[in-house]
C-alpha cells in the first residue's frame, strides 16, 4: 500500500514500513533505542516486531502497566526515570509499540525528555491505527480528565501493519470500529456501509481509508482551530461517558469505542433535533451501532456527574460545551451549542 | 528602550511593555487570565505589576512554593489541577511573574495544558531577565537533574522592567551577573569590563545588551543544534555543581549564578589547558569572579558525585561530556571533549 504523507512524517504500511524503519535504525543516527511496551504488547507484538524488522540491533525495553488507568503523569515520571537511568540522551529514539495509551503517552514522554527526542509509533490496535497514528496528539490524563496534559508533537515515522491485530480481542477490534464509523458518518458513507453490511471483510481498506481521511483533515488544520473539530463527532458526550465509567466504582469500564459509539447515538439525536438529520438516518445509526455494541445501561443517577465531566471537556471555551453535529451523512456542523435539557434527552434516547 | 524581536514574539521594556500587555489583555482575546507567582513575587511584585498595568481586569492567582527545589513535576501537577479547578480552557492565558523557576515551570505548564495555552513572561530577577526571557526553553527538574523534562515553547510576549529588581537581595542580583559575565567572555568583552570595573552603574544597558546577544544566538539556532551551545559556557560543570549543592545534605545550596561562576573559572582553566586562552586572561577571569562571589569549598570528597552528575548532563551524546571552551575572549569552541583527569584538575584550580 502506498505510504501516506503527513505533516513532516509518513505512515508506511506492512513490509515496506518495517523495512524503512530498519534502514533508519541501521543508519546509526541514534545513540540508543528504547522500545515502550505494555504487558500485552510485550507478550504478543514484540517478537513479531523484531522478526519483521529483521535487524540485529540493541535496544532497551521499557514496560508500563496496561490500560487507560495508567495513562497518567505518574507513569510518565517512571518512564522518564527509566530512560534517564538507562543512559538516554538527546540523540535517543523511543519506539512506541502498542495501543493508544502507549502511543499517546510515549509521544508525550519523548517530546518532553530533554526538550524532545525522536519517537516512532507502531500502533498495534485497530483504534490506535485509525485514530492515534496521524495527527500529532500526544498526552496523558489528569485525574478523570482525558488527555488534559499533552502536546501536539509529530513522530518521526509511523508503521501500520494489520498483522499486529491478529491477537487482538474482538472487543478491542470493536473499539477501533467506532472511529471508522465516525469517519463514515462525517466524511465517507461507504465506510459506514462497509461496517454495517460487510463484517470487516476488507479491514485493510477500512484502515487505509480512515487514515487517509484523518490525515486530510489534520493537514488542513493541524492545531484544531476549526476543521479538525469534525474528528470529535461522538466524542464530546463519548469522552464524558468514558471518564464516568472509568472512574465510577458502580459500573465496569467501557472501551473508548464503546463510549464513542454511545456518544455518536446521542449526538445523532441532537443532530436530528437541531439540524436536518432525518429520523430514518438517526434510526439507522442507532440500529447499526447497537448491532455491534451491547447496549449499556446509562442510569439517570449518572447524568449529573456526566454533565459535570462535560463541562471540563478540553474543547470548551468560556464554559460553553461544543458539539459536532450532523446535518446529514457527510455534512457536519462544528461548534454547536446545546442546552443541558437536550443533552439529557439524548441520553434518554440512547436508553430508550 | 526599543523592543527586541525574537522568533514569533517580542521582548518589550518598562512602561511600553506594560502598556502593550494591557492592550493585549483588554482586547478580550482570553477567556481567563491566570497569574503564577511564588511567595516572594506575590509579596513584592504583584501589586507593582498591577499598578503598572493600570487595567481593571479579573484574574486567578496561583501561588507555588519558592525555590529550585520545587521546580518539579509535582508542582506542575498542582498547578495543572488548580487551573483545571478554576475553569481554565484552551483560550486561557498564564502570566508568569517571577524568577527562572516561575518562568521555566510556568512556560512548561502552559505549553502542556490541553495541548498548549498562551503564556506571557514577566521575569522579576536579573537572572531570569538576562537568561530565561528569550530562547523558549521551558522545563522542570527530574530529581537532581536540571531541566530534564521540558520543551522549546515561546511565550506570547515578554515584559522586562528593572523596577522589579528593587526588592531583590544582593545575592540574587549576583546570580544574574554570572550570565552577564558569560555573555561578556564569549561574545562582547565590554560587558565583562563593565561588570569588573563599574559596579552595575548601567544595569539597564547590561540587561538590554545581554538579551540582545542571547536573542541573536537563539534566532540563528533555536533548537540548540550547534551555535546556541555557546550559551552553555560555564554551565556544564556549573550545572553539576549546582545539582550537587542542591541535593547534598552536607552543604548549603548555591544560587545558579554562584555555581555557574565556579563553572566558568573551571572551564576557563580547561580552555587554557586545551586551547589558547592565555594564563593572564585566565587569572583575570578567576580574580574578577572571586571579587564578586565568595569562594566556595569544593571538597575532593564531592568530586566523584559531581563527575557522576556531569555524565547525566542533557548536552551529552553517547555518554560523552561536551564543553564550550574559550580560545580567547569572544572566541569559543563548541563540543569539546575533556578527560576526567583534566576536569578534576580544573576543580583543583578553582580551589587553589
Amino acid at each position: 500500500m502506498k505510504s501516506i504523507q503527513s505533516l513532516n512524517y509518513s505512515v508506511v504500511f506492512n513490509k515496506e514500513g518495517h523495512q524503512e524503519l530498519s534502514s533508519l535504525l541501521s543508519s546509526n543516527s541514534y545513540s540508543k533505542v528504547f522500545i515502550l511496551v505494555d504487558k500485552n504488547t510485550k507478550k504478543y507484538c514484540l517478537q513479531k516486531f523484531k522478526t519483521k524488522l529483521n535487524l540485529d540491533f540493541t535496544y532497551e525495553l521499557i514496560e508500563i502497566n496496561s490500560g487507560e488507568i495508567n495513562k497518567n503523569l505518574e507513569t510518565c515520571i517512571q518512564v522518564w526515570n527509566h530512560i534517564t537511568n538507562l543512559g538516554g540522551d538527546r540523540k535517543s529514539v523511543l519506539i512506541t509499540l502498542g495501543g493508544g495509551v502507549i502511543t499517546d503517552l510515549g509521544g508525550f514522554v519523548a517530546s518532553c525528555f530533554k526538550r524532545g527526542i525522536d519517537f516512532i509509533n507502531i500502533p498495534t490496535t485497530l483504534l490506535s491505527m485509525v485514530d492515534a497514528s496521524v495527527g500529532g496528539k500526544t498526552g496523558v490524563d489528569l485525574g478523570v480528565l482525558k488527555n488534559q496534559i499533552g502536546l501536539f508533537a509529530n513522530p518521526k515515522m509511523v508503521v501500520v501493519d494489520e498483522d499486529y491485530l491478529e491477537t487482538l480481542a474482538e472487543r478491542e477490534i470493536k473499539s477501533g470500529t467506532a472511529e471508522i464509523i465516525k469517519y463514515g458518518l462525517t466524511y465517507d458513507k461507504s465506510l459506514f456501509d462497509e461496517i454495517s453490511t460487510n463484517n470487516y471483510k476488507n479491514i485493510n481498506t477500512l484502515i487505509y481509508r480512515s487514515i487517509e481521511i484523518k490525515n486530510e483533515v489534520v493537514l488542513m488544520d493541524p492545531k484544531e482551530n476549526y476543521l479538525r473539530k469534525v474528528l470529535n463527532f461522538g466524542h464530546t458526550l463519548g469522552h464524558a461517558i468514558e471518564s464516568y465509567f472509568l472512574e465510577s466504582t458502580k459500573v465496569k469500564s467501557l472501551t473508548h469505542g464503546e463510549a464513542i459509539a454511545i456518544g455518536m447515538v446521542c449526538e445523532s439525536y441532537l443532530s436530528t433535533k437541531i439540524f436536518d438529520l432525518s429520523i430514518e438516518k438517526l434510526k439507522l445509526i442507532k440500529k447499526t451501532i447497537l448491532e455491534i455494541y451491547t447496549k449499556v445501561d446509562i442510569s439517570k443517577n449518572y447524568y449529573p456527574e456526566i454533565l459535570s465531566l462535560l463541562k471540563h471537556d478540553k474543547k470548551n471555551v468560556n464554559g460553553q460545551i461544543n458539539f459536532v453535529l450532523l446535518n446529514d451523512f457527510e455534512d457536519y456542523k462544528i461548534d454547536c451549542k446545546v442546552s443541558e435539557d437536550l443533552i439529557l434527552e439524548s441520553l434518554d434516547f440512547y436508553n430508550s
